[in-house]
């Protein structure tokens, strides 16, 4: 079956009509229905078609939230969360239309508790925003994706990125979240005790849920000390798998890397263009290691020794702070990069993960499948978690490219499942991956569909994601 | 409206008879109903009375345990999952009698993936027996909850003990389980992938779900690596203030220590003489540092620093491992240590979780509670996760006694929640704790009923704990 059955959603014409009245009288001007500002939230930054929303709303309130929830609870109409629409997956599409509910105008840092090392957002701001405003204070927040995403977002979707080797994901830093739920009501998930066994973990439940069985209105999220001491660089290897030998060694040695970071020889070549790098087109690692004077300079030399083991190198690290930012922009900038290595192409961005013993064996026959299939799509990865994306580059408008390329996205999905991996380790499953949520999980998706069900009955929670009709 | 309504389930008499008969019939000597079986299988170590099962169990695979579940949700039966009996809110009581499903049989170890940091093991093996079978990989499981508890119940109550401050909890150390869900279906929330954003949390949601959502028949948690050098030691403190302010500067100032131990003056006299230590009788840290050699020495001088800054110390630490044994051994027997304060008496442990800035403040409070109320109830703490106990001794024959303690473990638990912290950080909620859960988290646990309703639609699994009627 086609995504686009698999992922339908019934429209309700009378329902919008309803709802986008009520909306336009309530909130004015924070109310759009203009078609580039529609296009614009059904964005999906890859491949997948745009399925615009009816409307567009600017809540600033968690109690306006409530007010919009329940106006599509009554006339039973899709209400669509949106951050900043940096997710891959469809995330933000509207199948059956409806209401896109933009977050941007929750944008307060409404706490930053340093003692306690946490701080309570709305789900607007974004991972800078709130970085900027922790300057001061020793501290950051560490989980960065890449994109400026809103946090909110990142909760919803369960986002990790290059520093969830060390720091871990949203999984592991939201503390507590309030969200309104399907209907109207507010939940607030815990308090800002580090830990707690007081029932079940809703917070959790609610995080990476995507928008589909509540909407957060608010987080309290951990916080990091900035390290004494930073220092980083990039490793050259002589072939992909000796690459990843050196991930597997450093995280079995249990050097505690703040990033490690695979990019292959394609996706190099494209950094180097792209961000004026002068480094070499072979397979690389890109570190940092975060600690004391001390322990940062003993993870490098421990690091430089395994690289050395595997016929990489040299490595070549660096504690400035300007020369450090430079590499890590070139590697946020590895998606702009890629895209130039095929002019008007759309990317489609993979997510497996797998166990770290099998993360050699894996890209390997992933390279070959590409080379095979005679595809244009460059690899990166966040290694030391075992999960690598490759960035298929594609004509979204020749069907039998499209036919190709999601058959090696079938493979690849199935050769991590099969490695007793999954087929998203951060994008989350959105539109795009529902069907192998089903062979991941088997019966699992059944329960997911029943706690969807029995807090949703209506499902007006971003209808059409995660769960195959 | 006391405890024993508010948690109340309804016998079934015919029910239960009917699946009696088929269990005999089925399991035979591995069906066991005689009185003294049954009461140490409601055995609930504190001094919630005991509420006796109907018969116990004895399931060896996931597969026995699919047609015990089915065999009471055919007879709408409790199936209550146990593990070693040692939690500690009468979470294995049987308010509406039912089957005790013993999970001791189901004890294997099925796999061990040392270079992924990993293994698989069925809920009836103990976290020691699992550390003896690590031995040699270099490879350890680090949540200690004190007590020789089962994984399989260690997760459903999500808990945690001195190591979590480094650690984390159960909740960071599952990476997927095999449940039997209330329909006798069988669920498998993950892969061994390190990270997933496959979909809803379901191991997240199980663990801590005390065996009201599912029965957890497989385990697979991540392993931590036996670290270079360990170093411990104790630390006296003029007061329990400056003992508490030590841990919040320890914690602020990001030493990562591995375990950071509160014990104030009464417990140490306790301890000192139930396990024959050379200690102060005044409040004392205990504490544990992982690392290299040299990285365990700079934290055990930091926090040296520390110390003194409070007044504290001498701070004496020691790498020699019998030393360090000998000293958690003490700390491990601080529950057996403390009843011989009061010979006779019952404990009474609370839990409660703060923010770390408040536990100094949470701590004092407390001490001055149970001085005015003259109870005797010593103290400890896994204080660098903000999470302290007060065992309460008391005659639990003696129902004003018991009216006095009620009343001072709701002001304790009021207390911890008005500090933005939780009536529990490890012990889970049981039947003790469902009123104050209700405090915590208001509409929240309507959000649990919903999903323990979808999931458990005739409420056998474990009913009466959690959710109040």
């Amino acid at each position: 079956m086609a995504l686009s059955d698999l992922m339908a959603v019934q429209r309700n014409e009378d329902g919008i009509a309803a709802v986008a009245g009520i909306l336009k009288q309530r909130f004015g001007e924070r109310f759009q229905t203009g078609q580039s500002i529609r296009e614009q939230h059904g964005h999906t930054t890859t491949y997948i078609p745009n399925q615009v929303p009816d409307g567009v709303v600017f809540p600033e309130t968690t109690a306006e939230v409530q007010e919009i929830v329940r106006a599509c609870g009554d006339h039973r109409v899709p209400v669509i969360a949106f951050g900043v629409g940096s997710s891959l997956e469809g995330h933000v599409n509207a199948p059956g239309g409806g209401i896109s509910l933009d977050t941007s105008r929750m944008n307060r840092i409404l706490a930053v508790n340093a003692e306690d090392l946490d701080c309570t957002v709305e789900p607007g701001v974004t991972r800078e925003d709130l970085n900027r405003h922790l300057r001061d204070t020793g501290l950051f927040f560490p989980i960065d994706p890449g994109a400026n995403a809103s946090l909110g977002g990142m909760a919803a979707t369960r986002a990790s990125g290059t520093n969830a080797v060390r720091y871990g994901t949203m999984r592991e830093s939201v503390l507590s979240l309030t969200a309104v739920m399907a209907d109207g009501e507010t939940v607030t998930t815990g308090k800002r005790a580090k830990k707690s066994a007081a029932g079940y973990d809703l917070t959790r439940l609610l995080v990476g849920s995507e928008g589909t069985l509540g909407i957060i209105t608010a987080l309290t999220l951990r916080l990091q000390g900035i390290p004494q001491a930073i220092s980083g660089g990039v490793c050259p290897f002589p072939t992909l798998e000796a690459a990843c030998q050196a991930v597997i060694a450093t995280i079995q040695m249990g050097i505690p890397v703040a990033r490690i970071e695979l990019v292959n020889g394609l996706q190099m070549r494209a950094m180097k263009n792209y961000s004026k790098l002068d480094y070499s087109e072979s397979p690389c690692l890109f570190l940092e290691f975060h600690g004391s004077e001390a322990s940062v300079a003993e993870q490098a030399e421990s690091f430089g020794m395994i690289a050395e083991e595997q016929g990489g190198g040299p490595f070549l690290w660096t504690s400035v702070a300007e020369e450090r930012a430079k590499l890590w922009d070139a590697r946020h900038n590895a998606y702009w990069a890629s895209l130039t290595l095929r002019p008007g192409a759309k990317g489609l961005s993979t997510d497996v993960c797998v166990p770290i013993s099998r993360l050699a064996q894996c890209v390997a026959e992933t390279e070959e499948d590409i080379a095979e299939m005679g595809l244009i799509a460059p690899i990166v990865g966040h290694a030391g978690d075992g999960n690598f994306h490759t960035l298929v580059l594609m004509d979204p408008d020749n069907p039998a490219e499209i036919a190709k390329v999601e058959a090696f996205v079938a493979r690849l999905n199935m050769r991590a499942i099969a490695m007793d991996g999954t087929c998203t380790g951060e994008h989350g499953i959105g539109q795009g991956k529902a069907g192998f949520l089903q062979h991941e999980l088997g019966h699992g998706v059944d329960v997911m569909r029943t706690i969807k069900q029995a807090l949703d009955p209506l499902n007006i929670l971003n209808p059409g994601k995660i769960l195959p009709a």
